[in-house]
């Protein structure tokens, strides 16, 4: 019963998650999911400041309670919609259905959505994204693809933050690429510090091209 | 209907948890909760090294697919039983009874049943523990407490784990201490790094102390 309760509500939100992405076919939309505290909103800081020049962005932030993360978002000049989950542990497509009545979507080059701090269940949402990003940190330790792989199988690319600590941890960078590449071969992989910017500038290539390649699929 | 259906989930799963707290009444049980990542396993090695040769102990490890945990664990030469949630990302009490009809906890001193990492879903469900304690990395940044409270609503001991980094990030540890503090005024923290010892010292005369009320007040 749980279960069958459990895929009518992906049922729905499927529906729910394609009305998005018609709604968003237009601008490029991504889905950052990760553990708390891998640094989802450091690297939503540092990209945002980077880019901001070029591209009209905004972001919704998905929190179970506070606000703190939207507040700093807000800090960088962006529009920003608050989603207070109320103790869920992931977003839905409803949730962000509901958010994008709040913001002005259709002037945006790159939406961001900050999904709930939570390696497992935001992976079962589909939000009407163009891309899942899943951000790992090097301080979670190394074992953390093969012990949660779906939301590996489930991103288009991962981002490894952190990286400044690597030589204080037994994370191997070769080791963890390798374990990543077993779930999902076609996985994009960039290992940054969003600390202290290293790496970045890969990630930064990468927002351009999808964000110029879906811009050039809507004008078709 | 998601409600209603949750509470249905949660007040069955409160039954179970009664008959498995009822079955574990001459032994101390421990629910550690964290993020994936903030070193519950490590915690666990350190912790069933240095007190193994005065207590019978037993682990029950949580994990959504592998057993990785489960293998470092046995390692140490204490009884473990696995539990793969298959996709869940919490134990229920239902997967805790049936557990606990594949180890003697009887002849057990102390049985630590290591959660699914995740810092939301966890907190919900009483699996008929003593005491939930909540790991909680330096690594993750100290807004933690504030952006997922249930945790540690429901915590009894909260135990910041890889003080070693503190140097290296912005974790300020009375800050973080104050924060939790305001959750739950009366919850019992002990810093430490798993890694290189320090701090355990606490926590293990903690659990020393919590051991031997609960086999008082078992002969009672």
């Amino acid at each position: 019963m749980k279960v069958v309760m459990a895929q009518k509500i992906l049922r729905a939100n499927q529906q729910v998650a394609r009305e998005n992405r018609e709604r968003l076919a237009s601008l490029t939309t991504i889905n950052l999911i990760s553990s708390p505290g891998a640094g989802k909103t450091t690297l939503l800081e540092k990209t945002i400041a980077a880019l901001k020049n070029d591209f009209q962005m905004g972001v919704i932030e998905g929190d179970i309670y506070t606000t703190r993360d939207a507040e700093r978002i807000a800090g960088q000049g962006v529009e920003v919609v608050q989603v207070n989950t109320s103790g869920l542990c992931h977003l839905d497509a409803n949730m962000v259905s509901r958010a994008l009545n709040e913001i002005d979507y259709e002037q945006l080059d790159l939406l961001f959505i900050e999904n709930v701090g939570n390696l497992v269940c935001p992976a079962e949402f589909d939000l009407g994204e163009d891309y899942k990003v899943a951000v790992l940190s090097v301080a979670e330790g190394g074992d953390k693809p093969a012990k949660y792989p779906l939301v590996f199988q489930e991103a288009q690319v991962v981002v490894i933050n952190k990286c400044d600590l690597l030589a204080l941890s037994d994370f191997d960078l070769d080791t963890v690429t390798a374990e990543i590449k077993k779930i999902k071969p076609e996985l994009k992989i960039f290992p940054v510090s969003a600390k202290t910017g290293e790496g970045l500038e890969a990630w930064y290539a990468w927002l351009r091209q999808v964000i110029r390649e879906k811009k050039e699929s809507a004008m078709r």
